[in-house]
């Protein structure tokens, strides 16, 4: 028997038609769709461990996550699996890393981006991937909110409950930027962190999109932030406009 | 009774999910999706005509189409017909016209686009709007069989059977230019003429796609069109490629 290899994959995928990418009871998950087509293309039962989750709906353009297998020629096994996993799941590399390497906890940082299409009418081939938020918004207000988000602070206002059964996430993170990004359909939001909490992009997105509706002023923020308390801080937004762009290693 | 006036919609659709444009037995259409809506807002039956047909899984930027009406607002109509039309079909505007005007005969070209996605693994956010093609082609092959293909011709070799039931159409059409548009992804095929006959765009770029991978010589395209024999030329693409992108009145 040839000695168990560490692999990583690089996937992206279009989020719309999943349950998310962890395995569930219900619906049909990123993870499961992968896991069991690596199993045909190697033979034998193989789980794949990622950088973190997305939620149903959340796309992504470069998730990483590894497993262990035996010898294998990488090339043939890309092929393979793209001749066989759904078209709205691309495998875009296959490596061999070290044994020590794991996704999830190799992972230094992730960016991630949100899609906002704040002109009156919603672009139909980007309905499954832009929020559609058509109300003016105040750049300068939202501007002075991002100031108050960066740094290290304790999120558990921006974070919602964690799936049961999941690891309790050290609520405080390190936002190293967000920017507020214009585009000749709307805004897109960009934010990279040393880890993000469950929902927790799609939360401070909402509350920013408020500030910049003037429903909260730009430093009630950091009152949102002292107060540890989930309720203070505005609604998620929906998930499909969220990308994780990628990981950082 | 107020007098009747003639409205043009301008309308932009994700025909991913539809059997088409016009009206079938089997299968929803986006004329019938429309033409439903705008009875309900209108409240009367009311009957529109386009500027032409797209197949199942074809998209269009801006498809323009007539119907007459009573005197209604513009702005209420347009915004309620979005609020009641599936969100990958949108109204991008609506306009006041002569009775004079219709979206069929006053239309004197149109453009259409072909997408092909070149790269070995196609993007899975483009499945639905791209043709992926990853095998090698020569560019000025093609661009060399562009040229045969260029003004007045008899394009027999390059229509399908149209649809039963549909008016016979006039099979000489003049080809007023088509690019090829290098992309990142690959490439853009635009066309402009002042016809398409049914699957002409789709025909045309498997031929050219055909010369571009040296199957077909790049003047054998002449020969194909004087045969006027659909037999002679390439197998027509995939519907999902094409775009309409407009009309020009």
């Amino acid at each position: 028997m040839s000695k168990p290899q560490r692999y990583c994959l690089f996937i992206t995928y279009d989020g719309s038609n999943y349950c998310g990418w962890q395995v569930q009871p219900n619906g049909i998950s990123i993870q499961q769709k992968i896991e069991e087509t690596l199993s045909i293309v190697l033979g034998e039962k193989t789980r794949i461990f990622a950088s973190g989750r997305t939620d149903s709906r959340v796309h992504a353009l470069e998730m990483r996550a590894h497993f262990d297998s035996h010898d294998t020629d990488l090339r043939k096994l890309k092929i393979s699996l793209n001749g066989l996993l759904p078209p709205d799941i691309r495998i875009l590399k296959v490596e061999k890393v070290d044994q020590e390497f794991h996704a999830r906890f190799s992972c230094k940082k992730k960016i991630y981006q949100y899609h906002i299409h704040t002109q009156k009418i919603l672009d139909p081939f980007y309905r499954h991937y832009r929020l559609h938020f058509s109300k003016p918004l105040d750049k300068e207000k939202i501007k002075e909110g991002i100031g108050y988000l960066l740094g290290t602070h304790d999120f558990t206002s921006f974070a919602n409950e964690a799936h049961r059964g999941s690891a309790k996430n050290n609520p405080i993170k390190t936002l190293y930027r967000i920017d507020c990004i214009e585009k000749e359909f709307g805004l897109v939001f960009e934010l990279e962190g040393d880890g993000f909490l469950y929902k927790m992009v799609r939360n401070l997105i909402g509350s920013l999109l408020d500030v910049g509706q003037s429903k909260i002023p730009p430093q009630e923020l950091q009152n949102i932030l002292k107060a540890k308390d989930r309720k203070k801080a505005s609604a998620a937004l929906p998930p499909h406009g969220l990308f994780l762009i990628k990981g950082i290693y």
